[in-house]
């Protein structure tokens, strides 16, 4: 059984924050999505007024397997104290449609499917779309 | 043809805004989901690191007739260039698929769906299922 504490992210550990992220993308199929930098992750994540939280599972596996061992209901436990905390009323989850591991997970614990009970989608301006809204 | 003038909320503007929030989740059938009070609103928006930022229309109108005067443009442009100036590469907005209207706007104005591309559907934790998992 691996052992595992969930603390908040460290500065520091933005380079380790970094190759998760790009290995979640390589997952998901979508590493060309995945244009921040470590230097970007720092700016956001550790100056005045954060753009971003983050918690870190440190983990010592008692075997090779990671999967199955509770870890990401651990996190999402954790997410759902500190919102608590905060006086947030909800948080919310992004999960492509494929990947039924991560939705039967999200159900299980209680979440609900936002997409598929009410119909909401995500819409997104980025990169050229967004410089020629604002005029720039 | 309309006057608008876009401008930062303050915090006199919460009780306005609430009655916005109830008008469009009236609209969208989910007034059963609006818990928030005038107080929270305040708490939430104007404190020190704040949970939200918004933008108030000011409208003129110069008839009775206020749809399709491009309000919804300006604000999404506002929008563009207030995340540019901070920093950020995207900016996302939900929508319910029934929404038509505001979805071919979106679209107009460059969005892309990320629901429809790549499969992304919202999950939500909130009351008892959040309290259950943080133990409270």
């Amino acid at each position: 059984m691996a052992s595992v504490r969930i603390r908040e992210a460290k500065e520091g550990d933005c380079g380790d924050i970094l190759r998760l992220i790009r290995e979640l993308a390589e997952f998901e199929n979508l590493s060309d999505q995945v244009k921040i930098s470590e230097e970007a992750l720092r700016a956001d994540g550790f100056g005045e007024n954060p753009f971003y939280h983050c918690l870190v599972a440190e983990i010592l596996p008692a075997s090779g397997e990671l999967l199955g061992q509770g870890i990401g209901s651990k996190i999402i436990k954790k997410v759902a104290e500190v919102a608590l905390d905060k006086g947030c009323s909800q948080f919310r989850l992004a999960v492509l449609d494929w990947n039924q591991r991560a939705m039967d997970l999200y159900k299980a614990l209680g979440a609900r499917d936002l997409t598929e009970a009410e119909g909401w989608h995500f819409f997104c301006f980025e990169g050229e779309a967004m410089r020629k809204l604002a005029g720039k």
